[in-house]
């Protein structure tokens, strides 16, 4: 064990990336150190960049999902089975600590995403709070940190590949409740919408339409799962005719929206069929309004349309399974098109701002 | 039995409405004639006035929904029990005919309120086709209409009073899956908004907001069940806040628009809470484009919005019997402030464009 | 405050109930003592007297369900609203403390009842550990115990007559999925089918069928809400014969099991219409078996079964609501027979063993 | 086209099968006669030959489900999507006619399965109305009856595999709800059963854990999806143990009871986790009862039971949709170990009560 660590460090908005020392950390019982293989760079990441976040305590370390080997563990940590976790064990974290477990939104609306005491390591958690962000050759893992033990035989590139859109997925997934043979349109193929694609095409799903660019990443929705891509070199009212062409003119039975810009919900409510179901799942942050017409689009199409916010516990807990289970027809691992040193933390970004790469990690150690 | 009867037909968009004499149907086995008690004048009918509805085959007889006694029967009619019905019963029927029972939304999407077969009397039946509209001495049942006995009890004045629009609430309250001790939201106070917050308080719903105008449709809310009124001399930002401290700073569980504007339905996502539940069952007709927020009203906030079109059977059916089981309660027949005679059908329209009742009938016999 | 206190005691099962001296217990950070205004004597108490619950550790002080004023609070607790409770505050608390929060019932599958840390006051929480029951002049409120508080209005009374009945019947209308006009069969006039049929009536439920015995119970669910009252005098056959002919011939749209004995599944699989739908929340105790045909009470029938077991925080925080808001309607109080003081305990036991009351409560101070 | 077909007859419960001669059907306005292909063997032909179902009019011509070609169309014939079906077309049928559009059932409680009227091709009309059952060189497709067109590319050896045990089986996996990586136990190993596991596994289910025997057929349920199989050779404690084991000690997720005799449904509820659900679909005809402890299997289990009876339309068509896009990965033609010519129905029928094969079809032309 070290004495200290190194770290990327975003210390403001548009500034250069910074590598920083940090001490380690003192550990209370229940804490633990990891010793960080892989964290993602997301789109998220790309944001905070750019200062699109409110209550960004910075500086930060960025990274909220990472995984790698428990360096240290100070008393018991057990998995949710009950078994202790033991140093070396390879695990990932939940990024969301500090759900109160004691509101209105805990307690009785049973959607712990909307508590407002949660924190999310490398997001909400600031540098001056200690390591608690993944671009770091360390990471203290606090007391009631939720941890996940990755399975044997999954590959932690395969885990990163899928990284947080794939929980993401997950969340969008469940709130689509897809029937065997429905039809569904993904909007976007970035990492969150590539995992919809893989997820919805893992839950038997009749065609499974990619909507986005560029070319080489609907090139790997296909991959993914994709059976019909279409590009973005086609307008809006192309796209929604198209899709109706495939769907016997009725449009899609599920439109699953994780592209970003706020026309896409227009355009998802344009794809479904007359009392289908869109799940919005990419509008994490404020790119502004869309203007819609609720008697055509929302009314006289008996249509339902859900939000879909952060993710709790269960669906990081299902994305480790999944991606174990599914590690042999979903190309996750391959998504990563390049790897980064931690001294290189500000290429990987600028890879991902600039749509370059799907999707890049970080390898601290 | 006559060998004709009159009844009041709208000729084209913005015309006089006129009396004509139609002659007596002929019937064929399954067929029955209603000497129609009541019909009602609703937002619809206004609206098919001013042309704002698409592919009405004017001349038509408006009024959908009809009550009456069976002045005639042709072979046998059964009841969905199986009993005979008999001329002299009181009945109604449901406004919609000719579901075809053989298409995809019939059949596979079991949302048969899509089926593109389906024609409305008072709507999209045209007077040339026979008397198939409400506002008439006689209505023609054809052969496969759904009828349904009005209960020994129940007041033809109750069941007319609650109208189309009860069945239109009915459809968004089981949309709206409410749950006891539930905060309700109900934007509008015409006759949908009217039946739509007297479903919701005897569903165990908490609070009952009701937000609309003018001030005797809002004073008769809380007679139907509202607990809270909230007007539109309020901005659309002083209501929703006004929601929010009622709320305890959340919003309200669940939130129904039945007013109408496009603007409504942001009003409504405004006003739910992270969670929540939206019902849209008020954009009737094309009143143009709303502009929201994606990130900020539906992804962020987790909420589920539904659209909600049309009525099928069941929807009719139980607005009968909740007409029944409710009216010692709900005052239903009070919300008729005027009834007019055939002649006066214009009168009774001009009264409900001018917005001076909530709703009027015609009484034709 | 004082320096001991008294406490009702069960030794071990169908021994004398004792009165035994505590000492105050000495409170951490986020503790509290509630002095006792009421607690209640349930079956499951008569259950814990006949030794038929497994894994209780006598000498237990009973009482799960009690309400009080805060004597004495140490640090500061906050209810889910964020508001400080203050010494003098009129509480109640969920019974059921330490849920792991941590395991897979508590995480992934979403059912924290199935925690098997959780320990409940009165019932698994034993005598040596301290004063963690009601039948007691003082109530040690551990940290982390969900506080709920009175509101102003409700009478401790209301709420202690519908007790740990109605927290049941809260969880078991939910599972019901009632809709406006249902028929509604509840099996069962104890506490918890009492409650169940106020709730039904309250939801909006159309015929509301009551079954059990004896005639007293029978006559006071009138007054919750009962609109038939079928008693044990008829067999079984007579009595699901009674339910049909109630309901068109069909059998009821849900049937609630709050009876107990095992054959009362039986009964309601019977009584409920094809594609209906049963509850089963009154079978809390081992009763042995019971003889089914599933070819025709569960294939054939197309029914839908559901159990319901234990309550959390959201159950109780809104059996705390809704008994403030149908207070006015619903007669929880005069559930409430007998009061009886803390030396009294055993008579009160014996009068629920007996049947001679529906409910008893002790009034420790 | 011929003047007259052979048909084979199955002329009382336990008589040989008799082949006799119907003359050609005389066809209304939107009949027609379809060349069969294939007619298959299920479990429900032996239960007729055996005289183990109620109300059967012998004789009959068995066979409910069939496909073939369309020998002769009297009038105009459209599929759902109105592209009328020609000569020639690739086609089969929902085998339940007549279900009335308009009962409490069909029209309220939107549960055509339970409609009293319906008749079913091969088990319900008899063979005194015609040629209305599979085992016949011709069927007479009745005007109403609602055909569904062979997707060009499903081999009719495909969908005859699935046949009528995969049409179950998709009602069942809807009423299942699976979720992604759910853990599913499916108990009975016959077509619906072998449907079951390959529609489990292809929704993306996680283990799916065949129960059931003999061999072969557990063998044969690998190859439809299975990643674990357990034989009728443990006791039912040992397979729930079995169960157990492989489910982290919880039981399964989802248990779908295809098997047949009462105990089955016991041992689903034994094999399900807490908070679980279960599925019964294999109870289709009356095999006695089981015992089960309502407090231990369905109360404390909190654990929701779902019949599954009949198929609507919408299974059946969605069945031919399924079996097209699942073709080259589920093996469903090779559940086909034998096809058998009409002379040889008798052999046919005596191969599947014998278990000796999965599923018979018979080719009558």
């Amino acid at each position: 064990m070290g004495t200290s660590y190194r770290a990327a460090v975003m210390a403001a908005p548009n500034e250069p990336i910074e590598i920083r020392d940090f001490p380690a950390p003192v550990l209370d019982d229940g804490a633990a150190i990891l010793a960080t293989s892989y964290s993602e760079v997301c789109g998220t990441d790309v944001h905070l960049w750019h200062g699109k976040l409110a209550g960004v305590p910075y500086p930060i370390i960025p990274g909220h999902v990472a995984v790698g080997h428990l360096a240290q563990i100070r008393g018991a940590i057990k998995d949710i089975e009950g078994e202790p976790f033991r140093e070396g064990d390879l695990v990932t974290y939940l990024d969301v600590h500090a759900t109160c477990n004691h509101c209105y939104h805990c307690l009785v609306a049973k959607q712990p995403t909307r508590c407002t005491s949660r924190k999310v390591y490398g997001i909400t958690y600031g540098a001056n709070d200690g390591l608690l962000g993944g671009w770091s050759e360390a990471v203290w893992l606090q007391p009631g940190l939720k941890l996940v033990r990755i399975p044997s035989g999954l590959a932690p590139e395969t885990f990163i590949g899928g990284g947080c859109g794939l929980v993401t997925a997950i969340h969008a997934i469940d709130r689509a409740e897809l029937r065997l043979g429905n039809s569904v349109v993904v909007l976007g193929v970035g990492p969150v919408g590539q995992s919809v694609i893989a997820l919805a095409r893992q839950s038997g799903a009749g065609d499974v339409i990619a909507v986005g660019g560029p070319d080489d990443r609907l090139e790997f929705a296909r991959r993914m799962g994709a059976s019909h891509a279409i590009g973005l070199d086609l307008s809006a009212d192309d796209r929604a005719a198209r899709v109706r062409e495939l769907t016997g003119g009725r449009g899609a039975d599920v439109v699953i929206e994780a592209a970003g810009p706020p026309d896409a919900v227009r355009d998802a409510l344009e794809m479904v069929r007359d009392g289908g179901r869109v799940v919005v799942c990419g509008q994490y942050t404020d790119g502004g309004e869309v203007s819609i017409n609720p008697h055509l689009l929302i009314n006289k199409k008996h249509v339902e349309l859900r939000g879909t916010w952060g993710s709790d516990y269960s669906h990081f807990f299902r994305a480790v399974q999944l991606a174990a289970q599914f590690q042999p027809v979903v190309p996750w691992g391959e998504m990563v098109s390049h790897r980064f040193a931690l001294d290189d933390a500000e290429s990987a970004l600028r890879a991902v701002a600039s749509r370059d790469v799907i999707k890049a990690i970080i390898a601290p150690n």
